[in-house]
């Protein structure tokens, strides 16, 4: 099992920097490490809280389901989002090492212009993502919102494809993962200028 | 009765993250704390001066009337902004902590956009917004703009319902309340991400 | 005569901020300080120079014309740029203690679309620019841009009004004066506000 | 031949105040100095790093071709990107000291509205990116991306115009080049602002 203190200590300094570019304003959106896999343990940002002051404790170990489990590094007071169980559900279907779910813009205004997913091709941005610049179509799943996380988890397991590693949900956020949460971010950032791209040129 | 220091601490610090979000351009806008009830007293940040750099007495004591009342910490020369007086309205029509008015541009803009009022609905933001996310119809009240407070006021009161912690002054800004300035900034931020995601999909 | 270190530190400050705002990219822009009337000396940013990265000497001290006058604390190497010439204009026929030319952004494209200038009124931002909220309809000039400041400067007397403190370039940026360099910034993030809405509203 | 490790740590810098302008997502971009002209060597930013963290060694000497020649001050783990052998065709055919390719939006979306150029004219900006304010015409070369360093090669030498300091690379970013990294930032920074003018006025 991965060093969970480590982990806390990441998630804060993930969560301050996206605090900086607007991508978790209020106490919106919620970072997440796989500390283990039999049995599935999740280090969660905990729920509530100021994404750009968080402390190196301030996160929640939760199990499959999303719940809180076993010892606690920041106590008992710290709860997990509710969406702590589509991490956990990510990390179950995905093999995700670090999941990021962000209140951009960009993903959320596409999602109204393309309710039925987002297409983008033949962009060298995609290859930051994770796919290819080149002869390479990729559709950006996007589902409805629900505040019933089996029901989330459903819908991403429906649409599923192991070679996104993102889904839109719409009128909400997004959620991108990868094998750590630095390659997490850095799919993010290029997931977010894609968005802003194909938006431009549709108008 | 609050400790008006730490509150001038606080405003000041609050200020200063505001200007770096561009929300307090110029010597725009001002922030107030609650320090007491019974007579009304708040803390709100003096007038004329560059909200980035504030020290931790620019702040003024005011009455239910955004008069200056009794002691100030930082010295008689401080003037409260006449918008002083909305706060107090505020804070005594809403039970507000803190009372944040900014001059952010969105608000402004979807105030000419929707002069009656804009519509919010179905939007995991407005949770941060102190609403629900599903099935609750939010409508951030407009008013024209006026330089006399009383009517203002008088128009905030007119509109106000207890459930919406904002109000937009067309032509002019927003002001944004809670119990506490950190949670009036997170429910700053996402309006503030709501009205740009409404009028980029009306668009 | 104001000391000219102090002015040269003040600009340096001020430089370094509206760098990161993105308003003098490139080397562009410059600002200045009066220093003496009798006879007119400015101290005015060097030519050439990063704006974010200068050093409390890196100005030149001019006279009416913009050229070089007198002892230079930064030594004989630096340059005025040729638009210290119109600084010097402007400090003289307004009377201005402090001017700023920035390349902004928004004056630029809201000269496109009013090249006789911009009409501003009834909108609580003005009261930052120095004009009032209500009744006062502002008049924001614009002229043609050339590459010489006698032409440049003809034009700003043409169309100049007491009571507006900026001037408009097309396809070049825009100036803002006041009475020192605080007011000036504050009257500039007022105008460039502004003149966003404006264009917002007129889409 | 210049000094490797002065120029990594100013490769480390500049890629840092690119990744906080967004000109740098994920880990795309690279930076280059010309180290030496006979045989020609390049500084090239390491491939697959995050640009705002580099350390000052974190570069890989490149030749002719972008392949890796002698010794490396990074170490042998370090690789070039493919984009490396454009950079240094930019070197050897433009006679550039230093070479900065971004993912900037501006040009990209710009590319898309202006496939066969982007045309420039009377703009002040335009003396920053090194060419006149009036009379002076000036295309911006597109041409379109390709994964082959050598066919992207070619069509930079075709459309290149020695007064253009910069190239287009559809669906993909920009490069820019100057005598020194710092004049190709400013560079950069004016050709940026004059894209977003050109694509704000034509909508």
């Amino acid at each position: 099992m991965l060093d969970a203190l480590a982990a806390g200590a990441a998630l804060a300094a993930e969560s301050a920097r996206y605090t900086g570019l607007g991508w978790m304003r209020g106490t919106s959106g919620n970072l997440s490490v796989t500390l283990g896999r039999d049995p599935l343990r999740l280090a969660v940002t905990a729920s509530g809280l100021d994404k750009g002051e968080l402390a190196d404790t301030d996160f929640v170990v939760v199990d499959a389901e999303g719940a809180a489990a076993g010892e606690q590094p920041g106590g008992a007071g710290l709860r997990p989002s509710a969406e702590a169980g589509l991490h956990a559900r990510i990390a179950a279907v995905a093999g995700a090492g670090a999941v990021v779910h962000l209140h951009m813009m960009a993903p959320v205004v596409a999602a109204e212009l393309w309710p039925d997913g987002i297409v983008l091709r033949d962009l060298e941005m995609l290859k930051g993502f994770g796919r290819a610049a080149e002869d390479d179509e990729v559709l950006v799943p996007v589902v409805p919102n629900s505040q019933d996380m089996r029901v989330l988890g459903d819908a991403f397991e429906a649409v599923h494809d192991p070679r996104t590693p993102a889904l839109v949900v719409a009128r909400h956020g997004v959620y991108v993962w990868a094998d750590d949460l630095m390659t997490a971010r850095h799919r993010a950032e290029c997931l977010e200028w894609l968005l802003r791209f194909a938006m431009e040129v549709a108008r």
